[in-house]
């Protein structure tokens, strides 16, 4: 196994940035986890955040960089545009867009879009992700990837069929913060995916779905009528909200789903989904991004090699 | 019809705060409306707020007050409790709690609980609507009264039978300020009830319940892949959450409803309602807190009145 770098992976988002250092083989020789997101860059200039980091690194000026994530949005560094659905997933490294006028080789991914007018839907980020989960599980047919906007991923084969986003997240985190319910939840802390507050919201979630706003305002009520305290508001808020996505996405028991997630979410979803039923297979969302980047970069040098050659 | 002035009815709310003189045959001789609601009083002092709106009236110092809402919460001025279902609308005002200590006589209206285990829910000010909305229309079953919680009410004659508070307005709000969808929505700005996005979200939330997270995200997509503009994103935004809300009151075509409400929520929930084949009565919601706290004024007075003579 090489411990030469090889690569320069990076999954930009809108509110973090993670990057690693790759060997040729995938092996992390080294990690940086930041809150540089999108949002927090954009006066700085993307291309300085990341060099500060390669300088500390100490990685060579010749070394490449992958970057998946809103860091290819029309408000990120360079817009890297969107394939459409139905695509194979395995397309997005030939498809990704060089940074004019860098100092070094820095290829962004583009994202994926359903063109559908009544349900349009985009992606970016999460079809690097993809990538990597479909290498390391091929048969997947339903890909559950949790989140501040959850995808929800149909494929044949390495072909996404389509995609649905919930944003189980964001509501999650607006209900909890910016309504009335934060006087009922604390407004923080975790949620405990064994707590059966948490585990009958999801139930009540998945089978009435229609109730939701119903359901939401009534954790206020039992909070001023039965003395509910913050932790178990806040696991049933979670669960409500976790719930109506599986309804949504038409979860049925026995149902084989591909989780892909990691830490805190990966444990309530894996706890939601079992609760419904679903038969899960497990991919640890990490590795999913980080294998995705290596072979999108692979796909695009091979592209570019042979563009050369030709 | 007498011009003298007989009550002084008070609607306070967490945000709002309406005050009417009101003769004996309930004519409004006079109306003050401002934004000193419950969570703004509180430092200031109840009594002092509303004496200042009485002096500015001249209303003499013998004439009682008749209040709804917030103000008889724990947090508020004095707490006026609840009447569990099921309860007779009618016995509010035989309820209504004295303010101790005030220089003139001050009732407080209570609020009415449903203390279920699974579902418990509340209501503080919607009662006093209610009970002028039935006897407005006495022959009302459902009622369905839309604000930042929209209240859905099954009467049996003046018997609450159950209700169920659907928290929409703020759950608009929140996606609509606070969420990613900010971005397409504008944040800012009516919405027409005629406007075809909202009819269409509005069929969309009641028939399709379950997508209601994705259905919001999908209009952020709308916006990036095919530019729609943020009055029909708003628009299919509360159309939604309003659609979502009557699936979840489980409105069916060809049902009587009776709609307690007014000004731009009035129209938008009427155009829904229509959307779903409901027939209606519409009620003014500020002719019915009036009509309600007029009636609650008079139950407490003539319980009092009895009591004297007892």
């Amino acid at each position: 196994m090489s411990t030469q770098p090889f690569i320069v992976a990076v999954d930009w988002g809108t509110s973090s940035f993670r990057l690693w250092l790759l060997s040729v083989d995938g092996v992390v020789l080294a990690e940086h986890r930041s809150h540089e997101g999108m949002s927090e860059v954009a006066g700085r200039g993307f291309e300085t955040v990341l060099e500060s980091h390669l300088s500390a690194l100490l990685a060579p000026s010749h070394l490449p960089v992958i970057i998946c994530g809103m860091a290819g949005s029309r408000q990120g560094w360079v817009e890297a545009g969107y394939l459409s659905t139905p695509a194979d997933v395995t397309d997005i490294g030939g498809h990704a867009t060089l940074v004019p006028g860098a100092t070094r080789q820095i290829a962004i991914v583009p994202g994926l879009a359903v063109r559908s007018v009544n349900e349009p839907d985009v992606m970016r980020g999460e079809e690097t992700q993809l990538l990597g989960a479909h290498l390391e599980m091929p048969q997947g047919r339903r890909y559950c990837m949790p989140g501040t906007h959850s995808k929800w991923v149909t494929m044949d084969g390495a072909l996404v069929t389509g995609f649905e986003t919930h944003m189980t997240g964001e509501m999650f985190a607006a209900a909890n913060a910016k309504t009335i319910l934060v006087h009922s939840t604390g407004g923080e802390g975790p949620v405990d995916a064994r707590d059966p507050a948490f585990l009958n919201g999801v139930r009540d979630g998945w089978t009435r779905p229609e109730k939701t706003s119903h359901h939401l305002f009534s954790i206020r009520a039992g909070q001023l009528l039965h003395g509910t305290g913050p932790d178990e508001s806040r696991a049933r808020l979670s669960g409500l909200l976790i719930g109506l996505e599986l309804s949504g996405a038409g979860v049925r028991g026995g149902e084989e789903i591909s989780l892909v997630a990691s830490g805190a979410l990966q444990r309530l979803y894996h706890a939601a989904l079992t609760e419904c039923g679903a038969k899960l297979r497990d991919i640890d969302a990490d590795v999913a991004v980080r294998r995705g980047l290596m072979e999108a970069w692979r796909s695009h040098a091979a592209k570019t090699g042979d563009r050369k050659r030709a």
